[in-house]
């Protein structure tokens, strides 16, 4: 599955790099900022995943001699610049919030400062490759905790946003604690358990519903799933299956293992559902439901006692349909002079696009218990220490923020990549959503609220906010 | 970029293929339907998009070694049946509607006419193929529609749902009609130029804002567009971009090209540019404007008076942010014994999900000046004349539909794939987006309406009606 992604990024990244290496400026450092500005769905947080293919891109980044042929063609680049771009390597240094962590807008999940050239023309393949799975991956954990323990499992290929949406969509499930996966190739590749049964195609090829659940108990008698809904779930659908377990599976010595309910209303269908399979002896039977869930139908099913042992959740998990697009940017922070970061800042007309200037680092502040209670970015060598440095709430920066020196504090990047090579050993795919999980646990039940959940904090401190400040106002630009 | 996508497809394709194969099924020819029930966005119709890409997958088909392996420790999969994968192509008949082609509800984008397990196995691609790429063509089609004639480029990659979503989403929104795209690889695998100039960064990297467009202009005299919103449009922006056309460009016979404006109030810093630009004798110098873009924001843009010349579009069509999910279907409607074709139909507690039955051909009629009137499907064996098929809109199935002998009627589907074997020249995406824009000219203009269009009847000839009817009050299930 290796592909050449390099050529993967706006026009404009080469244009700029083309002019800066023009310029002279290539080995100039810079530092730059991935961030969001607002939680999708109006959520508390965001789970950061997409880390290992940032890295991955970034390691193996390579313009073969095709590339470099079709940017000549383009009669815009030196030939130097061609010349550059067909040796080009990452050397730079990389900080980023590990995968699986939660995060909050303004905080960079990742920090790269490099030479200029190339800290900028990866901005694309970062941004859409961290956008898309961090994403996919906080949307499958509002679903998984919306099904408050039950199962939940991928079933989105068919409708995701193209192959990838659906291979590396169906990695953030995952990673956002869904359990398995219909999607075959992301066991191949991540491990990711595949589970399937049946289509409508396989009810409809036999003469008749019966019919098609014998045989395909014959076939897969210790892992038999029915699909019920095909013509009608009361009166054929779950008779039919418990036909097949009375009179193949149990004189068999194996069991019906699951139905499944594709359409009609899931509420009131599993529960009569239950009852059947229940007055049938079959009170380990599972019931399965699929059908444009998220996690708000889901909730729904749950608070009518719907009767559900799993949930299969395709498109709207695996596009994200309620917020399909995660807002992360890519900011220049700084610029290294003579070993000195000299801070940058983008002002706007829109106020929330401003940012953040200077070469900083984020740390997470904990109660005695554990709890998350803020966060904060403070510049990149101030030294912290909770019970002296001061914390500005840049809304209300007048606010006094009273601490504890009982809390603890924890930084939330870590190095990457140094001067280009990995010194990071990467985690597994288990060891990220081993890591949600762990991370969840230290996030308030207010923040997890999908309802107008608690806003974390992500404060400066006063050293961070005097530079931020002083950008603001001065003259110079 | 060719890569070997066999083992994308719900695990259930598989499940289901080897109970085929192992009963003896598999050389069983059976008829499937892709089709979708909905116009997204409410929108009067679809542009079908992806069959070239569905066709290449098809085409090349092919379980490796590895992919064998992995299946076998399954340990639910026959031996035959591996070992039949592992000599596995596609050798049946395919019938699409060609890309580019207005579609409605219902009609069959593709229909599949293939053995059993072939058949199946196929499914997954097929509809995340078509999916995707009809999505984000008919997106990026209302968002062109908006902007009356002026230029809309691509600027989605980084806010895509993965590389494919960027990639092929690019190729999509080209056949919707965009001129351009700022992802590079675009350019490279299809053809559609790329465009860019700078970002932020280009500007906030310099000293000063002068400093960096005059630069920039040293690089690019003759293309040179200034992203004039990183410090303030009206008091700084276009200020220096005048200042470095008046001082470098003009001296050297050259002028700036366009200024953009990617935030603020996009109506008024338009005008007021406009105004700015008029002044200083740049009447050449095109605006251009980005940021979080869709047709209704360019509608109303316009509607506003608001001086734009061009429309940089990114999130909301790359991702088709308002309606990410086409919810294609495939669906078996016919097997085939001893040469005939047995119809087969999926009932549901949904209405709207049961399916038209039957082997099929779909058709549109045109009036006397070519307007698409109304489309019909049809037994694929029956024979059509406009003045004596009596047609049933499923509704009102009492309805008499009144024909002209003036009207024409036109058989949507071609028959691309004969026994495996490639039978269709595959169009150039140039003249993809050419079938567009001359379909388009047969559409009516209430269909064209963003705000309740016009509804598209797709009636069923009264032998298909009957046919369907039969199975719906039959018994047999």
């Amino acid at each position: 599955m290796k592909r050449n992604l390099s050529m993967l990024m706006d026009y404009y990244e080469l244009t700029m790099a083309n002019g800066y290496f023009n310029e002279g400026l290539k080995d100039n450092w810079v530092v730059f900022d991935l961030f969001y500005r607002k939680n999708p769905d109006n959520g508390g947080f965001v789970i950061a995943a997409g880390l290992q293919q940032a890295i991955e891109y970034l390691l193996n980044i390579k313009f073969n001699d095709e590339d470099i042929a079709f940017l000549r063609e383009k009669r815009i680049f030196s030939e130097e610049f061609l010349n550059y771009l067909a040796n080009f390597k990452f050397s730079g240094n990389v900080y980023a919030v590990e995968e699986g962590t939660i995060v909050y807008p303004d905080i960079p999940l990742m920090t790269i400062e490099a030479p200029l050239v190339e800290a900028q023309i990866i901005e694309t393949m970062l941004l859409l490759t961290i956008n898309h799975q961090s994403l996919i991956a906080t949307k499958a954990n509002r679903i998984v905790r919306a099904a408050k323990g039950r199962s939940v499992m991928e079933f989105g290929a068919r409708r995701a946003q193209s192959y990838d949406g659906a291979i590396l969509g169906s990695r953030a499930c995952y990673i956002g604690g869904v359990d398995s996966t219909a999607t075959l190739i992301a066991d191949q590749l991540f491990g990711v358990k595949a589970v399937g049964t049946m289509a409508h195609s396989w009810v409809q090829y036999f003469d008749n519903e019966y019919q098609a659940f014998l045989t395909y108990a014959r076939q897969y008698p210790t892992s038999c799933t029915l699909l019920v809904d095909t013509y009608d779930v009361l009166t054929s659908g779950i008779p039919n299956a418990i036909k097949v377990h009375n009179e193949y599976l149990k004189p068999k010595g194996e069991k019906l293992l699951g139905i499944r309910l594709d359409s009609g209303d899931l509420a009131y269908l599993s529960k009569k559902g239950r009852k059947m399979l229940d007055e049938a002896g079959l009170i380990d039977t599972k019931i399965v439901v699929s059908n444009s869930l998220d996690e708000y139908t889901i909730q729904s099913l749950l608070e009518q006692g719907a009767k559900i042992d799993s949930f299969g959740v395709g498109e709207r998990m695996i596009t994200s349909k309620s917020e399909p697009v995660f807002g992360g940017v890519y900011k220049i922070v700084a610029i290294k002079e003579n070993d000195k970061y000299i801070p940058k800042i983008k002002i706007s007309e829109n106020i929330e696009k401003i940012t953040n200037p200077c070469f900083k680092k984020a740390y997470r502040v904990y109660n005695e218990k554990g709890i998350g209670l803020f966060d904060f970015l403070a510049l990149h060598d101030e030294k912290i220490d909770i019970s002296t440095t001061k914390f500005i709430d840049e809304k209300m920066p007048w606010k006094k923020i009273e601490t504890n020196p009982q809390w603890t504090v924890k930084e939330l990047q870590v190095k990457i990549i140094e001067n280009g090579k990995l010194i990071y050993d990467l985690p597994t795919l288990k060891e990220i959503r081993n890591k949600v999980i762990e991370n969840l646990k230290t996030v308030s039940e207010e923040e997890k609220r999908f309802k107008n959940p608690h806003h974390h904090y992500v404060d400066l401190t006063l050293a961070l906010y005097a530079k931020k400040c002083e950008l603001l106002y001065s003259e110079e630009h």
